[in-house]
């Protein structure tokens, strides 16, 4: 079995924009391009299955099967931004190789339909909340980092992205493709980080030139933010590292 | 050396549904898959090696070396129900591209005979002996998900299933193979559940259409419920999570 | 890079057996196809590199490279018995789809000179020194299990044999090529057992006709023992179980 | 993805010397050949790009992304000596495949241009600080071992080398491309160690027919001599074996 693209619909894309996330450290990448989709209901075209996810499958409410898989997203724009193709995944390969894989994959489809830049996402685990989290920027290109740094960013001067968000943002540098990686500051012991999602699409909307609707993502972050002050009351002094699993797996971090 | 299928004879089965069962927790679903072949003295066809399955032989009483293997079974029926394809390993390949390409593997032998359906089984662990253990179902369409509820099937709603039992349902789909899970309710401290494997092969027969004698499974589950009684009396309010290794190994459960 | 046999010179060798012995538990097998190329002045005719072995070199006393590798010789017997063909290396590969590619070759190559049967052996772990070792005996077929039996080997009546030595014995049997696997018993404390190895090349010599000088084999026991008599003096009552590593690292055992 | 060797230009290097070093104990083969670019300017001409690196990327103190890669340099000698292209990498690849796979590569495109000889350096792990740091030699042949032991060099007379330096080294032998392995004493704690790489490097000279200037290493060794001397100080009699990891990572040591 090899990884293979199932492709359902060939969008009629001109010059996408492809925004890419896979879970990690707080899932925020995850959270954002999930957030992205359903707000712009933007429309399933193809999926990814691959040997290289874990060798096991899920079951809907209604007792249906699903794959581990990756899933390609798009969406016309009728206004004046950029149209866009989203890539989301349950999660990332475990090995490897399979991330190399994978994110190789994902940026062939991005030269199938021409994508003139490509955004990928992640979290940056500090001990704290910050609030509003910082948002830091890498970049294949100067020009890239201060365009986005005029829209708030920090610049990530240093340091290291592991797993398939930093690869698919790094590959896309031989294959000239424009791309960046956000990474929003997120406390390590969140597993689902709506607050440091929301900071990272506020930034990709305004270099997208897209105006979003934000309002799930500030609900999920009062729910997140309340239930964390729940467990500092009931634990002062003690250890707050636990929640760090959540319902999710999320095997590798970015 | 690749993983390679081995024919001793084509099989002449007319729209056969295929029922596979590999080691898993409780040994569930290849204990049940065993019965079948037993009960039904189903004739093995072919044999698939794989230097995915771990590196080593076994011996059987007589001295004979035997490779860690797959086997297919098939058996005609002569009553009203369907043919039937059987399949079961020594074990779930150690590695997870392993178990993919296992999956992969049986899925093209279920097409090449035209498998009109696909049944896996399982375990489900829980912590208390069930007496009859439920038996939970997933499958690829709705529709065949409510008639194994006709059947007295609970919907497995949610969840996920790991190892091969759980690849083959799900890559079954894609295929457009209807294809379901059914897993037996299990102690996770029993090595060799027969309780439940003849639970799950109600089930499957009922489906299949087919008449069963479970006797043998009764008996083993019989004797097996008198060990664990002993056990218990020994060891009131001790552990009795020490008797999960049977003489069989069973790397990767489902 | 590929697994790669590299050929020296063609061997005219007739009908001949083929010996294997890569290490394993007290290094018995590898002990005893050194021996056996050692006293019989076999010719290195071949050598197998892979990148399935460990990444590492060693040096020489020359301060000369050497990869890590499987070595073929070939001894043409000018007597009543069958031409050799032996097989030994450093090491074991370290991953299992490694023992699985390594047995392919070394089968590869008894077919390509139509090797009558295969020879291999390894060690038994028992927990005391056994005087005379014992050695048991499986088979491809029930024929070859009762010729050794004959000779004073015992019926290896179930168990497992892991690791490349069983592998190459195992898969002998679907290309039709009749094997035996012989194991000695070995204390698991010792690294090198050249009693075992003794026991073990016994019986293949009268499998093959061939009369053997063993005194070389026999000197090694003897400091042996001397050198775990001295350890018990040194410790009575306490473990005997460290001297277990030996300066060659063996990673996997059969 | 498979690994991949981008060249940026074709360098007109006549017979030359292959000098290699990746990161490993105390980072001196890896020090020794970022010296060498560093003094003689040498050129970049390829990179080598990999699955087998870690799945992820790096950032530059302007937030411009690199992937983990090696890289080949070139340097035209205008005086009496030879030639050299360097090769160097940002980490050795994790898995022991990955490990014969870059190394292979490196050796083909020795053989692309040519290469006379290869020299490849690493350390020798020692309790204690050495002053200076003996040279160990290893070589593809005697005559090579003897020339390195004429300009002070000490036979390595045993023992392995793991890790692609190594294989490097070793891989030569088979290809005929005349290859020695130089290791600096070093001790254990030290993360980078510029006095072991000078000593290297000073062997190294010597065989190439180079003057070269070793200041910026002296200096560096220097300030590590003081950072030990004072760790000393400060714990006096208490463990010294913490400062191990630098701020690289290095997987793998040679």
């Amino acid at each position: 079995m090899q990884t293979e693209v199932r492709y359902y619909q060939q969008p009629k894309v001109e010059k996408p924009v492809m925004v890419c996330g896979l879970p990690g450290i707080g899932s925020v990448a995850w959270l954002a391009v999930n957030h992205l989709q359903k707000e712009l209901k933007a429309e399933l075209f193809a999926e990814v299955f691959s040997p290289m996810f874990s060798p096991k499958v899920w079951l809907t409410e209604d007792g249906l099967v699903k794959l581990m898989k990756g899933e390609f997203y798009f969406w016309k724009n009728n206004g004046n931004g950029s149209d866009l193709l989203l890539f989301s995944a349950n999660e990332q390969p475990y090995s490897p190789e399979g991330q190399y894989d994978l994110a190789d994959t994902v940026l062939d489809l991005a030269q199938k339909y021409e994508a003139q830049r490509v955004i990928t996402m992640g979290g940056m685990a500090t001990d704290k909340v910050a609030e509003p989290p910082k948002v830091y920027v890498g970049g294949t290109e100067g020009e890239l980092v201060k365009e986005l740094e005029g829209y708030g960013a920090v610049k990530l001067a240093g340091g290291a992205i592991t797993g398939t968000n930093g690869l698919i943002f790094g590959l896309a540098k031989p294959r000239k493709i424009p791309a960046i990686c956000l990474l929003a500051e997120t406390p390590g012991y969140l597993s689902l980080d709506a607050n440091a999602a929301k900071s990272a699409l506020q930034l990709s909307s305004k270099l997208l030139n897209i105006s979003l609707d934000l309002q799930a993502l500030e609900k999920q972050a009062k729910e997140n933010a309340n239930a964390v002050q729940k467990a500092k009351d009931l634990s002062r002094g003690a250890f707050l590292h636990e929640p760090r699993k959540g319902e999710r797996e999320l095997p590798y971090v970015s």
